[in-house]
């Protein structure tokens, strides 16, 4: 050690937080420096809105928005009842995804909270409109950096492309030119696992993906010979998910 | 900022892994600076030995040790098969548990992988050798500290106190010397969860445990009137798990 280092105490609170049904992680970050502790929640599922309320209650932080990476087809969102919850949060989501939403994100936009950020980077292949969310670049943000990136890339696997607009060469581009040129160190959460992992980096995928380290005409054939089942829940969740999981705002307000 | 900071790039390979069926949390932990990248998993379940064999391999890990918390209830530890499938790894677990294992583990002792470090703190009163691992201290070592707690502190609860040796005035004595008294932004890491939540820090658990944030004769009236069902593993998974998980050599060789 040469002197006293003068580097910031981390700011950045982060949960990842799990649904068992649907396998499904939802995020939320908050920045702990500032005095509101704003936060941001990435894809909440409907079946464990009380538990986030709860958590951002008792954490002391103040919800800005509720982000979904992507029109879920398995599971309904819990945004639009966060939003009946938690006075004055907004929901967010790609314009891409056509879906409504009080915030329309476009390519390289910054969703701030706080002195935090997540930057928005388009990766549709698994639907037309999804996004991957990465933590802010620069000293004064989160190291390694952190990428949310719904189903376009799961820990050694992906995204299905045979609904919803989805193009297998169109994620494998996506994966390959957003989330593969991160630093290699850059922390990778999915929306979802099926076998308990929690988390993978941007050189663990580049190097054990066993479908995205392939070449795109490897990766092409090995999503035309998936042979996957019709998703159960697509006809009930996605009309749900393009308003923000409520369809009926009558129905919903007595809850 | 006044002048260039000199840290080294931590070292330290983090993983949390679920396994859904028990709802329990396996952890492992390498140190990535040091050439052969030696680990530690804990609490591993027999149902995802494959899966945790294949990020060792992966991740070009080598396993030195896979240690218990504690003698389980609910589940049968994959530390036989891992032993079985990964040559050299060493079981650990604490001599007062009385279990049988390679490295019988006292109060206080250190199990380095590495330059790192995981110190061994007994918390007795879910059962009789309930130990808290927790990272090491000091600038070579993970910031902010890790404690994986087993059952003695799980997110907003704890283990039941009925069977085992379990003593719930000796787990609030435990909790309150060896687990609250790490720094406030210590991470919490348990054996299980049931509502999704993966972390908690010191400072969560003083304001928000329902049970353990009280006095220590609220808490024992809260674990004496908790009317909980016989635990439907324990006949099958204790037995099991004093001898690591295998208790027979000889049927098992064929795995």
């Amino acid at each position: 050690m040469t002197g006293v280092t003068t580097m910031k105490k981390p700011s950045l609170l982060f949960r990842q937080l799990f649904e068992k049904e649907s396998s499904t992680y939802t995020y939320l970050l908050a920045d702990m420096a500032h005095p509101d502790r704003p936060a941001v929640m990435v894809d909440p599922v409907d079946r464990t809105v009380e538990r986030d309320v709860a958590i951002v209650q008792q954490l002391g932080l103040k919800l800005l928005y509720v982000m979904n990476t992507h029109v879920h087809a398995d599971h309904i969102t819990g945004t639009g009842l966060l939003k009946k919850k938690i006075p004055g949060v907004k929901s967010a989501i790609s314009r891409a995804s056509d879906a409504k939403a009080d915030v329309k994100l476009d390519a390289g936009e910054k969703v701030y909270f706080g002195n935090l950020y997540l930057e928005v980077r388009p990766t549709p292949g698994h639907t037309k409109g999804c996004v991957t969310y990465v933590t802010g670049e620069g000293a004064d943000q989160p190291s390694p950096r952190m990428a949310f990136t719904g189903d376009a890339l799961l820990i050694r696997g992906c995204g299905r492309t045979d609904f919803q607009g989805g193009d297998a060469s169109q994620l494998y581009k996506s994966v390959h030119s957003q989330i593969f040129s991160l630093p290699l160190d850059t922390l990778l959460y999915p929306a979802h696992d099926y076998k308990g992992h929690t988390v993978t980096t941007v050189e663990e995928e580049l190097l054990h993906n066993p479908r995205l380290s392939k070449d795109e005409e490897e990766f092409k054939r090995i999503m035309q010979n998936l042979g996957l089942a019709y998703p159960k829940m697509i006809d009930v969740a996605v009309p749900a998910n393009m308003v923000c999981g409520i369809q009926d705002p009558v129905a919903i307000s007595a809850v």
